[in-house]
């Protein structure tokens, strides 16, 4: 088949296979999945998450929230990135709140608890507050939760951390204890000092397996449903797992060590973690390089192998899949069918 | 003012004296400038570029000039990256050729220019074949210019390159002196054996000052609309003449060095050239560096600077705007207009 290319082709036999692997290794380890779909950025597939038996879905944003509920599928939702309340966002709390959805917030600070503890008196949005595991974004630390958790008042509702610091090669299992770790020292200081600690959430894709330990009741991995190339590199993810490609066609090959394909980082997106070379990978030519990515071209080495065709159309697998759906309205199922990136944007 | 942030929010002064100094410097120069849409991919900006004096605009992609054709600001178009004549692209072309487009199309090998040539006997696009003046990016090497300036038979309209080498500091002068030097042995080449050179097109944001020479007759700058970091970083632009900034809300200060802004990779992206530090600068604390940048979160080291309040908005120059403007689908004006990006994705 030709594509109109750059465009992103998604296998759908092999997304359908994570969406129900991650449930199954969920359900058996007796956690509740809440996959993050700023992945995606699709309410047609975190339909399918939560039909596959996720309790609920992660939000990036108050925006994607805002997008899933009027899509039809914002019953149970938790913004996992801490927010100031302006009252632009209070806003769209209040629509949420008003169209029904069981709405939970990232905290990681005195000041916006108390505020939303003040603005919602009577019961509102669940706080969830964040503690820095190792990853070192945001987060209190461990130590500090306590007065966090406190100014929440009746609207405190549990605890997360994300171990980011358990992307790169060798760490996953590390980052995961230090999540059980954190949470379940900040749950026992919450409890000793009389709160009740309902949700305590960990896990993003290298690390879900590692940290589904007592008393981590929920994990929210968004990653494993495509699979990328730092998922690859990090052992997280099998090359076989790999959903997503960006297809690109040959458009200039003007030396024998170097060709030219039109999927630039208007589309592949510039991220390039440490332990991978280049800007993707190139299953069809495993030697070749993506040593340089402009707004709309991709420069590759071939490092010996032999140079494709002007018109040659190659299979990329982005290194991080999560900016490259961003950047696309729309993508194609191996199916034939389109899926609309309905919460593209959606960045507030 | 409090914004609803992460938002692009651009100076309309300042953009509206970068286009007129640009279009200044090239009628004082005696020659055509012909904007890149790829920047603000938006019709109402190439509308105004147009009304400023640019004889005609430059594209990336042909969806890009359909936007444009669509918008009504089609008139005289050259899509100034090489591409692979596969149906769908085809029948882009047929569509602008119908709608009245004077349309320019980037060729730089000779398969391609055969195959156009053949697909338009009777007349159709005008090709501009890509030379390579040291950027190794797309384009033929000097010597190789004539026989693909042959293939395209009738369709032959001009030569063009691009002195992406003239971007780190201290290089647009030599980078634009070879651009200079490369389309004018190109020219003399093709002249020698008979065949016209209409278009002899050059020139970047950092190099089109130093391109203007005899034979060039047009330059395609793009950036200089809004400027950003990098094009201060390479001096050239003042900082004064950047109109565009990602306004930004602080949404965490866990630790007395450090605080997270919410303007991640999904609104400034990861583009970071080796003479930035950084994700993006801070003109309100100059001395603070955006060490990480996760698809949410903006994390800064103050570096000694007095850290701000969660709730504090800040000012980010992003380091390339294209990427930044290409993920938003409309941005604002310090008039408190709105500005929609039409042409954002477009892809193809």
């Amino acid at each position: 088949v030709m594509f109109d290319t750059p465009v992103v082709v998604v296998d759908a036999a092999v997304m359908d296979r994570n969406i129900q692997r991650a449930q199954t290794v969920a359900t058996a380890a007796g956690v509740r999945l809440r996959p993050h779909v700023k992945t995606h950025k699709s309410s047609l597939l975190a339909q399918k998450q939560l039909e596959a038996g996720a309790t609920g879905l992660t939000c990036a944003t108050l925006s994607e929230a805002v997008g899933l509920s009027e899509a039809g599928v914002g019953g149970d939702l938790f913004v996992a990135v801490p927010f100031y309340p302006s009252p632009s966002k209070l806003a769209r709390i209040d629509l949420l709140l008003e169209a029904g959805s069981d709405l939970s917030l990232a905290v990681d600070n005195l000041s916006v608890a108390g505020l939303l503890a003040i603005r919602y008196p009577g019961g509102g949005p669940r706080l969830i507050v964040e503690v820095d595991s190792g990853s070192h974004r945001t987060g209190v630390d461990p130590v500090e939760a306590l007065p966090v958790a406190a100014a929440c008042g009746d609207l405190f509702g549990g605890v997360f951390t994300h171990g980011g610091h358990g992307y790169p090669p060798g760490m996953a299992a590390a980052a995961g204890a230090d999540e059980v770790r954190v949470l379940a020292e900040t749950k026992n200081r919450i409890e000793a000092a009389g709160g009740r600690v309902a949700v305590i959430s960990a896990g993003s894709t290298p690390t879900a397996a590692h940290c589904v330990g007592d008393p981590v009741n929920e994990v929210r991995p968004g990653t494993y449903i495509f699979g990328d190339w730092q998922q690859v590199g990090n052992g997280a993810m099998a090359l076989d797992d790999v959903a997503v490609s960006v297809m690109a066609t040959v458009i200039s090959a003007p030396a024998a060590d170097r060709f030219v394909l039109d999927c630039g980082a208007k589309i592949l997106s510039k991220d390039q973690p440490a332990w991978v070379e280049g800007y993707g990978h190139l299953p069809q030519m495993p030697g070749a390089v993506i040593e340089r990515l402009y707004d709309n071209h991709a420069v590759v080495s071939t490092h010996g192998d032999r140079p494709p065709m002007v018109g040659d159309q190659l299979r990329v697998i982005p290194n991080h899949v999560c900016p490259v759906i961003n950047l696309v309205d729309q993508f194609l199922l191996t199916t034939g069918d389109v899926v609309p990136v309905d919460l593209r944007g959606h960045l507030t």
